[in-house]
């Protein structure tokens, strides 16, 4: 029905996240609707980001510069590292702006599951830059799943002699969370994690 | 946070239909993680489409070729045409296999509010196939809207003189329907276009 290169284009899109079959249909048509707007852009980024874009050799952070723009932010407070899974994480950190310290992407989480062991993550590098940079304090962001927890329990246990405070993100109701809908587990957290008002 | 490259093709990804800023982000961030197996073979796929696909002189259909391979095809009923307000439509029927004649893209609706007049769309050229390739049953595939029956109506007219047969898209229940899920003029005009069983 259509031609071999617009079928392939939707195949490509509908492997994107958060595509379907449907929908990368109506994207392939937006961009051959809207060919110097935004198809041939795209291409263009597209190109760009595949000849610029490198693993920082720190922290894992995706930039176009090596080390990446946190990790050569001078202002930034080595002595601080916040461990996160991904860098989709990273940048979920950064949007909020609070966090002055510098990352470790640890690309994943510890699985018997799926076959993931300590020397497939980060861990050895995070060890040797609190011991090279004299880091004062760790900060675990890691998912509060089985996964997430184990991981960061065997990060703490590998901090231990290297006397670095190991934190964790604090557990309770979100910012709009309304109890009703809460599962059990968060109210019980948020309960027995109570702060004077 | 990120680099310039990134940015932009996070915004690019964004105009994409059904992609929000978050789903952009995912999509990026996926497209980094793939460069060998996504990332490069998507820039090059929307390259061969923009070189590649033109709009079929004959009926407005995208294809690589043109006329389409549609228009092209010696076996489809020259004398029958089916009138669709877009590609995405044509390619919609395309999908069920049923029709088997020939079609032409308006290129959009006759609308009032939004400026759309008769010159804008291809009705003439429509009339003009009508007249030259002796057509003799038109079928308007067009919505189920104010502006899509306004539209059927304008071109029955136009079509008036040229002694073709022209017919809608049946009105009725989806197949898979609940009544009670329908709306009232769905309802209405299942009951008033009753058939014996």
């Amino acid at each position: 029905m259509v031609g071999p290169e617009i079928d392939r284009l939707m195949q490509l899109l509908g492997r994107l996240p958060g595509l379907g079959p449907r929908s990368a249909r109506r994207a392939a048509l937006a961009l051959i609707k809207k060919r110097e707007g935004l198809l041939l852009p795209l291409a263009e980024a597209l190109t760009a980001v595949a000849e610029s874009v490198r693993t920082c050799a720190v922290c894992g952070n995706y930039d176009t510069q090596d080390p990446c723009a946190v990790c050569r932010d001078e202002r930034r407070d080595k002595s601080l590292i916040c461990v996160v899974q991904d860098v989709s994480d990273l940048w979920a950190l950064e949007r909020t702006s609070a966090f002055r310290g510098r990352y470790q992407v640890l690309g994943g989480l510890l699985s018997a599951l799926e076959g993931v062991a300590p020397e497939d993550l980060a861990i050895d590098k995070l060890v040797a830059r609190v011991r090279d940079d004299a880091v004062t304090e760790v900060i675990l962001a890691l998912p509060a799943t089985v996964d997430g927890q184990t991981t960061a329990h065997y990060i703490a246990d590998a901090l231990e002699a290297e006397g670095v405070t190991v934190s964790g993100l604090a557990q309770g109701v979100p910012v709009g969370g309304e109890l009703d809908y809460l599962d059990d587990g968060t109210l019980l957290a948020a309960l027995n994690a109570r702060r004077p008002v």
